[in-house]
């Protein structure tokens, strides 16, 4: 089992492609089979894999969430912000957490599967995360 | 690797942090590095990693996922109640599986992570999460 | 650890049980106690656990998904198809990951849960997914 933790650079709202920075880690453990699990330790940002050639897909799903969970007339939790409950909505509907296979020493990903980071903060700094190769 | 059920109490509907019962059960595994995956065996309810502290969070998150997912007119799935097929549909939305980096014998989360249990049920009764450590 | 895929034949939009399909694959490992990881080599398919009983439930979660993320005036990437977006959306919303603990030789699931792919494409043909035993 190898753990590493990456730092991302700050990113601004909405969806980036982060597979290279998690697959440079993956090739780091030496580990040629197995699994990788990605944890990034924080409530108001989230991970997840999709389509990774067309940046309007990227671009359709920040408009789509934040249609979906921006500016409910009924959130309270608001004081850090008009941005804040709704990125913690954002993270649990996307999930801060990601499992995929090790094969031949890098992530066995579809061909058209990308690993995204959700930044869903207006400014929200540099993200870590945990990477564990087993 | 060390595998136990955790057994929680009845909970009202709404999100609860169970993050000390979980930890408990990490801690007694004896393991000190390596990742705890947790399933909960349910369909109505979820799992899922927010902010620890403030309560409105939780109360929010609550207000967001019934006003997407309730009393929509299509709903065919209604003999079990109305509150029976938006829990189905919370519990898809937000999982109901974790895996979470354990580093020093204890969940290795960030400042302000904590695990919740989102019981989507009015009365959903006791529910049960397998916990395997490795 | 056991690793292999399984290929599924083309299903028809919306939801469908493959636990069967998966439960053989975990048998053919040979292992007993553990986990078993299941990864969606796609971009516009999910995976995801709820009832497993009354087909109405995998209606009524299509009629919902379908409601909530279909035909945004406001998606750009729409030159594959008005359902190609959508099928993104419903994916990350959903997941293409699922790790179930694994006993007795079995998926250990709740009475109730079962496997269910999402299929999010109109005509998404086969879909394949990496079993890991472990």
């Amino acid at each position: 089992m190898y753990q590493t933790v990456v730092t991302l650079p700050p990113y601004p709202r909405g969806f980036h492609l982060i597979t290279d920075a998690i697959d440079n880690a993956v090739a780091a453990s030496g580990i040629t089979t197995g699994l990788a699990h990605l944890f990034l330790k924080h409530t108001s940002a989230s991970l997840c894999i999709n389509e990774n050639a067309d940046p309007t897909v990227r671009k359709d799903m920040e408009r789509f969430f934040s249609d979906v969970a921006d500016a409910k007339p009924y959130y309270v939790h608001t004081y850090e912000g008009d941005d804040d409950m709704p990125a913690h909505i954002k993270s649990v509907m996307l999930g801060t957490s990601l499992t995929i296979p090790v094969t031949n020493g890098r992530l066995n990903l579809g061909t058209w599967q990308g690993i995204y980071l959700g930044e869903h903060r207006d400014h929200g700094g540099s993200r870590k995360i945990v990477v564990t190769v087993y």
